[in-house]
């Protein structure tokens, strides 16, 4: 694996120019057979690394899999990506991050699938996983209590979608409480899950999954990043700067920084609507008015009085 | 297992009149050697059964040990203990209580060790928990968002501190959050953790602890109901008490009754003092005016301005 990551550098370093095996082999201290079948396994990894006889290997392209190697290139993070897993394929990368938290992993790591076999969305649903979308999960070891949880929940859809907005160029919203929107179309979603006790989260982990360059068709409109930009989106760069985002928008909120609320509001498209919220033993309907400190969303009913609601599906009605 | 609870229920019928291994062997549909097999092991369980030349075999007294069927025997609950899970010596009866929950395990699943090897207690501290101590955990699944948590785990407290209390005739209060005290020594805690996601609880496991017949000797002055009593107490009995308050408590607390708050501040003797709040990266001193309706500890500081504490340890000062 290392051997690869010194070879892919070399390469880079030597721009389109071919690097000869011989040179290769020379830098790494190992032979020409083995520098060959890294240059395989790199093409299975989805390198495009043009073979030119007798001349060596020239690098045409990277990979497009959102590999650790390639998460990490360039990544300006301090905690978030200083270990990335990757898997072409996974159940779900929360349940993995749930386990690797479990076993003591740190704060900052980060699971990330190709697809995933077992996705998971909130309240026990499913998500629709296949290739091309952002699977991503990060472990989180914040000191609060489990009230807390609720903003940081909101935290990290905010980020998801400032994120997708700045990289792919297409405007995103927010519909309480973080699904990513494009209008009225879903395009990426949070599933964040957590471990502790009654006064303080042990970990939690924030799971992260926007729909880059697939399209699933499902019982709600949904739509990509690519269809509504026009042009597929490079799912490592776009990985890379929901890290960031996620990573400047958590550091404030360990400080205790509330003001991600006022960006969070800015975007909702669930503020002034009138919604109904189910839940699964009640319906609530009344006009959205403001999104507490503690990540409520506050209906004004009917009857003028208020309520609010931290838990249930969101509809918008007008 | 089944054999041998319907031998105590034929040798509690006969009072301590004995019964002969034929008999039992009758009712049973078993041979006689079977039957003395099965005394054996229920002698080896605790139960105190003579075995009279002869004349067969006589209850002269009951396991002393919390064991499933002492336990479940009168039990008047609905919810809790219909499962029990009993454990002569266990590393930590949370730690099992969650691994069954993980697994599926229902709402009112009881875990009771005799005695446990890696006890723990709130923020991560370890719990003496030696044999002639109460040790039990129950799995609970409500419906209810991460942020009531902390009102669970109060009225835990409460619900620990009104059955040793009404079971052994010693007055108990609490010390904010969920100590139990003999004045100002400690009889008892909880250590309440969950799963979950953002919005909504997956199960909490409510752990109990009570030094009923033994004393450790920690850094902090502890007793035991035995020693405050001046006789041992019926574990089991006791086991049994925490089980119907709790339930109780918890029904209502489902129903979203929230008096049980008003019981707990009765019985706080945190309210009205001066305390000192400990937290790992700060000290908060105040009086202790409040508990909220989250289960916050509300203190008045110095220049009179309020302040919320959801986490931390609690010092009495006067």
């Amino acid at each position: 694996m290392e051997y690869e990551s010194l070879i892919i550098d070399a390469l880079l370093e030597a721009g389109a120019k071919p690097v000869s095996g011989e040179e290769l082999a020379g830098r790494l201290g190992i032979s020409r057979t083995a520098v060959w079948k890294h240059i395989r396994a790199l093409q299975r990894e989805g390198y495009h690394i043009e073979v030119l006889r007798g001349r060596g290997y020239a690098l045409k392209g990277l990979s497009s899999r959102p590999l650790e190697r390639e998460v990490r290139r360039g990544l300006s993070t301090r905690r978030f990506g200083k270990r990335v897993i990757y898997y072409e394929r996974v159940g779900s990368t929360n349940d993995v991050a749930r386990e690797l938290a479990r076993q003591g992993a740190e704060e900052g790591t980060v699971v990330i699938a190709g697809e995933q076999t077992r996705g998971r969305g909130r309240l026990d649903r499913s998500w629709e996983s296949p290739e091309g979308g952002v699977f991503l999960s990060l472990i989180v070891r914040p000191h609060i209590p489990p009230a807390a949880i609720s903003r940081l929940s909101l935290l990290a859809g905010l980020a998801a979608a400032k994120a997708a907005e700045s990289f792919s160029g297409v405007p995103i919203g927010l519909k309480w409480p973080n699904d990513l929107m494009v209008d009225d179309r879903k395009v990426g979603g949070v599933l964040c899950e957590m471990e502790g006790e009654a006064e303080r989260v042990d970990f939690a982990i924030v799971g992260i999954g926007i729909d880059a360059n697939c399209d699933v068709s499902v019982d709600i409109p949904t739509t990509s990043l690519k269809k509504e930009a026009g042009a597929a989106v490079d799912i490592t760069g776009l990985i890379r700067e929901v890290l960031r985002v996620f990573e400047n928008l958590y550091e404030g909120f360990l400080r205790g920084a509330a003001d991600f609320l006022e960006d969070y509001k800015e975007r909702s498209q669930t503020l002034g609507k009138d919604v109904k919220i189910l839940q699964p033993k009640r319906e609530i309907a009344g006009k959205a008015v403001d999104i507490d400190g503690e990540g409520a969303l506050v209906l004004r009913l009917r009857d003028g009085s208020y309520e609010r609601v931290l838990s249930g599906d969101c509809i918008h009605l007008r």
